[in-house]
């Protein structure tokens, strides 16, 4: 029975499956970004890709299973674990654990992947790696600007040029204030203040025209599905908007006495005089002054249309947002938008402490930034030149072994090397030769070895001359970029032949 | 009702957070390996954490639930995916996928997360990292004779010295061979090898007495728990246990007359006209040829005593065994021992594809190689040294913007540092400076500040110079190790602090 089974050999949708080049580039791309983040006194920190799932508090006591949009399972204890679908509930966790040993502040840098269970698309993946840095047990708004001020440096570290990105602040007690301003302040509207903040957060995606929908009756979408709205009515949809538009008239360089909300005059006097609105506005005034101390006025910005829709942010939130164009599948000019942000969240920590320990962090998209210096040409192409190949002229034991050894020395000289170990004849060892992307192949027949020589065929060369040949009859006999050294000159050879080689290439699928 | 619950912060068992120096010494290792598997030829791959689990092979049609072992969930589509369990399996769905693409042989190194659903114990954990290689599509042993000649480097590059390791291979034909000759060969006794190879792979834990008991009735382990046995007789069982002791007397010089199976005449016959044992011993000895060209013969050991349990093996099996001894917690000396392994699997892919297609690889156990590592004094003390710190003295905003430009200006030359994030005075401020292990603390209060000095006191200088003053009011007078200079030179005097600092340790918990 089970011997008769074939599965089919296929990936679940939303996970890929990534090779060399991209690789490499991630690879270089991580060990920048954590540079930067050391050299801020930021350590490594680890969590596992699992936790119990009321850890990462999406597991409430009166429900029986855990939210959509994590993937959960049941251990062999019963108990219910859930993948990471952020790296920052793990840190929550971590800290709590070990409150009374860490040092405080606390300062972390974390990268792996997290899961979401969630509808894939184009470029949206169900497992992609995030690279967080935060600061918990730091009030002050300074641990807010210099994580500000370290996105404008990792930024510039990974090759995105000044100029090219904008760090851009709010601060979740302005929205607040709008808030209440707006009548749904208060525990009793928690569950309509996190509508709002959902619908704001889908402003990328739908525009204005969607949100006003979300803030109001609802939204249905192309298949016909309905999403319910926040219900307000239209005085107090066209506050959020009117912040959400960037046409407020909010600024950190002002006093808030001239905000525009909508034109509607007494909402704007209202918001004038709300406590939570005050403070957010003085806080990120400070950020502004701090930012401005360190010379970096012109990466890092105060914006109050910026909101992060997530639930627990409670102070500064920031994004890092990429600025210039690229063309979109139908040509047209786009921006390629957010590939960082965060915010401060003073609650998350409460969670298991019953206290609030002050907290902020930020959270790079590791995939979306690699795309983003793809299409800024910026990638390292530091990925590895294929092996030379030597191939297998002569299948007795012995031959064997002195190709295997004739390998060994060039490896052992630091050339990339190796003796082809499939089963083919000449014709599938010279498509395998070219497959890899090999610089060169090495040839040795009983002719050659008799004479102590063996044959190098530089098929960089190769392709290119062959291009200039029409004929095959001629290409066969001019045999381009093939010749003959002894075997005690292989080394010096090849290395001659790499350093004529044309550099890789990489192309991203995302 | 969601806002009273407080979850308890607590990892699951069997998994594990870590942390800086760890995570250094576990990315320089990763480097050198890598760095190794690429000279020989092979390419970089990652696959997903997740799998479909029919195509991971730890699901049955005829089951409504995945195996055991492995953690496995439903998607939003309800289809079953399981955590991976190793990166070979992942590696056959791969190539079964892109067969008409690949180069073929297809030789490429992973390194990731694994996952298992079992009891976890000391240095057991239940997410562990493996690197792997293998070359699929390659009939040869010489793909094999590769692989162990690469371990051997591998071990070499990450700094275990030779003649403290050995890569021992075997052949799984001749243990087939083996069966055969005492009766349980064919398909009819599919199950009933199987449960011998699980005994056997048990040898390293229950020793040959164990296994005796797993290949005759059963065991019972210390709990009561009873694990069935073969149920081979004495004679069988004998035959299998003179195999495991290397007292069989079985060598790749030979030609395998002179064998002794437990004393058993008959026996001992039997296997040398077996055919699977021929050929085992035949493909064994030109392991040994090849590895003996290229001058591996002290370092790759043929040896018939080795078994790898995994049913998938079809051929060549090794294990790469480290021979120097540490000391157990009661101080009695003890062999590390094995720190990775593999083999040919012929079959794997042939679950997808219905045709064989030859493969051979190898894997590494990052945790334990690292573990090894550190008993052997070879672990990278590239750890980062921890930043200096900035300490606030006085809190108004402008002051603020003051220290972290000076913050600023050290991060630009290089130096590690940061500001003092916390809420706390002076006091807090110095513990955390202890905490982080910073090496020293920059001090500007309004009098320095009018001077244009600043104050930096020498933390490990300090250390040194506390610890050999008995009185607390002289050590207070004396104010060891810190010392004024202009804000114009503090970056030089930083560098001359950094200087003399003692190198960092690391302690790994394993």
């Amino acid at each position: 029975m089970a011997k008769d089974f074939k599965p089919k050999a296929r990936l679940p949708r939303g996970l890929a499956d990534r090779t060399g080049p991209e690789l490499s580039a991630t690879h270089s791309m991580l060990d920048k970004i954590r540079a930067v983040y050391a050299l801020y006194g930021f350590d490594a920190l680890e969590t596992p890709m699992m936790e119990y799932t009321d850890a990462l508090g999406k597991f409430l006591p009166d429900q029986d299973r855990p939210n959509e949009g994590v993937f959960s399972l049941k251990d062999d204890d019963e108990q219910w674990l859930s993948l990471r679908y952020d790296l920052t509930a793990p840190l929550a966790r971590h800290v709590a654990e070990h409150y009374d040993t860490l040092p405080k502040p606390f300062r972390s840098y974390r990268a792996g992947y997290v899961f979401r269970n969630e509808k894939p698309g184009p470029g949206r993946f169900r497992q992609f790696m995030q690279f967080d840095a935060d600061t918990v047990g730091a009030p002050g708004v300074q641990a807010d600007a210099e994580i500000c001020m370290m996105a404008a440096d990792t930024l510039e570290a990974v090759g995105v040029p000044r100029g090219d990105y904008i760090i851009r602040v709010n601060n979740r007690k302005v929205l607040d204030g709008v808030m209440e301003v707006i009548g749904i302040g208060g525990d009793e509207n928690f569950g309509r203040r996190l509508t709002v903040l959902r619908a704001i957060d889908k402003f990328d995606k739908f525009g204005l025209e969607g949100v006003a929908l979300l803030l109001g009756a609802g939204r249905k979408d192309e298949s016909g599905d309905f999403t319910k709205g926040a219900g307000l009515d239209e005085r107090q949809s066209a506050v959020v908007l009117a912040m959400l538009s960037g046409e407020s008239g909010l600024s950190a360089d002002g006093d808030g006495a001239q905000i525009e909300m909508g034109g509607d005059v007494e909402m704007a006097a209202a918001l004038v005089s709300n406590a939570s609105f005050q403070e957010g506005m003085t806080e990120l005034r400070d950020i502004a002054a701090l930012v401005a101390a360190a010379g970096y006025q012109d990466r890092v910005k105060i914006d109050p249309s910026v909101v992060r829709g997530l639930e627990y942010y409670t102070g500064p939130v920031y994004e890092a947002e990429l600025t210039f164009e690229i063309r979109d599948e139908k040509g047209h000019p786009v921006r390629f938008g957010s590939v960082a942000g965060g915010g401060r969240y003073d609650g998350l920590v409460a969670r298991f402490k019953g206290e609030k320990v002050p907290a902020t962090g930020f959270s790079i998209g590791v995939s979306r930034l690699l795309s983003a210096l793809a299409a800024l040409g910026k990638l390292d192409a530091e990925a590895e030149l294929a092996p030379v190949v030597v191939l297998v002229m002569d299948k007795q034991p012995s031959r064997i072994a002195d190709y295997m050894k004739m390998v060994s020395n060039l490896r052992a000289n630091g050339i990339r090397a190796e003796m082809y170990m499939g089963g083919g004849g000449m014709k599938a060892q010279m498509k395998y030769a070219d497959k890899r992307g090999a610089p060169a192949v090495i040839i040795q027949g009983s002719n050659e070895k008799e004479a102590g020589e063996v044959q190098i065929k530089d098929l960089v060369e190769g392709a290119r001359i062959a291009a200039s040949i029409a004929d095959n009859a001629e290409y066969r006999a001019v045999r381009p970029a093939q010749f003959a050294v002894k075997e005690s000159e292989l080394v010096d050879a090849i290395r001659g032949v790499l350093e004529r080689r044309a550099e890789p290439t990489l192309e991203l699928d995302d």
